[in-house]
C-alpha cells in the first residue's frame, strides 16, 4: 500500500484490525479521519486511550466502570435485594434502557462454553457467590443469553446457588433461542422479565 | 447512557460519530477496544493522530501525503507526459493497485456538482491548470466517477483544457454508470483503460 502516506497506511491497518472493518471500510474511515478538524480528531483519540486506562471491573458486579463501584451498586435507591446475572456489560446496559428493573446485577463476563474452553472458573462465578454469602439477596434472576452457552451457564448457577435457600428465576424464554440480549426490543425483554420462571 | 462509566459512554459517542457506525456498532467497537492489549489501543490512537497530522497535500498532484512531494511524483521511473486526473486519493489508489499505469495523477478532491453548490473553484482544478502550463504534459486522462457530477467535472476539464491542444481523453465507459471508482475490480478499470476514448 505504499501509495498512501505511511501514516495513512498505518492508520487504515490499525482501523482494519476492529471487528466487522473490512479493508475498504478501514480506507473509508482513516480518509474520514483525515478530513476531519483537528480537535475531533484529537477528541477521538483522546477518548480510545481514556476509556481503555480509566476502565476497571466494579468491586461488587464485576461491570466495567471507572470507579471502585458502579454508578448501580453504589445508588442508594436500587432493591439490594435482588441480583440479575448477565453475561456481559451490554446486556446490562440493555435491561437499564427499559427503565422498569430496578435491582442488581452481577456481570459475568462471559457463559460456560465447553466448546470454546471456557469453564466456571474463566467467568465471574466465585464473584457472584461471595455476594450471596455477604448481601442480603432473596433471589437471583438468571439472565444469561438463551444460547447453548447461556443455557449451559443458567442451569450451573441454579445448581450451585438452590442449596443457599435463595429464590433463583430464569427469564421467560419470550427471547428468541439463539437470540443476542443486547438486539432484543424492549418490550420484548420486559415480557421475558415479566414471564422469569422458577429454575 | 449513565449506565456505562462516563469514559465508556464517551468512546461510544465519538466512535457513532463515524460514517457508517451506528450505535449498536460503537457500542461493539468500544467493548472490543477496551478488552484490546493496552500497547494495541494505544497504537489506534496514535495511528489516528499522527495520520491526521502528518498528512498534507502534494505540492503537484495534491494527493495526502506526509512529506512536500508524495512518491508518485517524486519518482523517476513515471511517464511525465500523462496525468490521469481523479476525484479523491482512494481512486488514485484503485488505478494503482492494478500495476499497469505508469504515469502520473492530479487528486481533484471532489466534482463538480451544481446540486451541492460545488463549483470549479472548490475543487484542485487551478493547481491543474497551473500544472499543464509548467509540467511536459501530452495527454491527460480523465478518471473521475462516471455519476452525473463525475460526468460534469470531465466536460468542464475538455473544455478548459482542449484550447492548449493537450490530448484530452476519459476512461471507457467499461465502469458502470453511477458506479462508484473505488469499489470496481481491477480488470474492469483496466478495461476501461484501454478502451479510453478522445473527449
Amino acid at each position: 500500500m505504499d501509495y498512501y502516506s505511511s501514516g495513512i497506511s498505518r492508520l487504515i491497518e490499525e482501523l482494519g484490525k476492529l471487528p466487522g472493518v473490512g479493508p475498504k471500510s478501514a480506507q473509508r474511515l482513516a480518509f474520514h479521519i483525515i478530513n476531519m478538524p483537528e480537535e475531533a480528531v484529537d477528541r477521538l483519540a483522546s477518548s480510545i486511550t481514556e476509556a481503555k486506562h480509566s476502565v476497571c471491573y466494579c468491586k461488587k458486579c464485576c461491570t466495567l466502570t471507572d470507579q471502585e463501584l458502579c454508578p448501580i451498586c453504589s445508588s442508594t435507591s436500587r432493591d439490594t435485594s435482588t441480583i440479575m446475572v448477565v453475561e456481559n456489560p451490554r446486556d446490562l446496559a440493555a435491561y437499564e434502557k427499559t427503565g422498569r428493573y430496578n435491582g442488581l446485577y452481577h456481570v459475568l463476563h462471559g457463559a460456560i462454553s465447553p466448546a470454546l474452553g471456557i469453564g466456571p472458573g474463566d467467568i465471574r462465578l466465585k464473584e457472584l457467590m461471595q455476594r450471596l454469602q455477604s448481601e442480603p439477596v432473596s433471589e437471583l434472576i438468571v439472565a444469561t443469553n438463551s444460547s447453548l452457552e447461556g443455557e449451559t451457564t443458567a442451569m450451573y448457577i441454579s445448581k450451585l446457588v438452590k442449596p443457599t435457600g435463595i429464590r433463583v428465576t430464569r427469564i421467560a424464554s419470550g427471547v428468541p433461542v439463539g437470540g443476542d440480549l443486547e438486539y432484543i426490543d424492549e418490550v420484548t425483554l420486559l415480557r421475558a422479565l415479566d414471564g422469569r420462571v422458577e429454575l
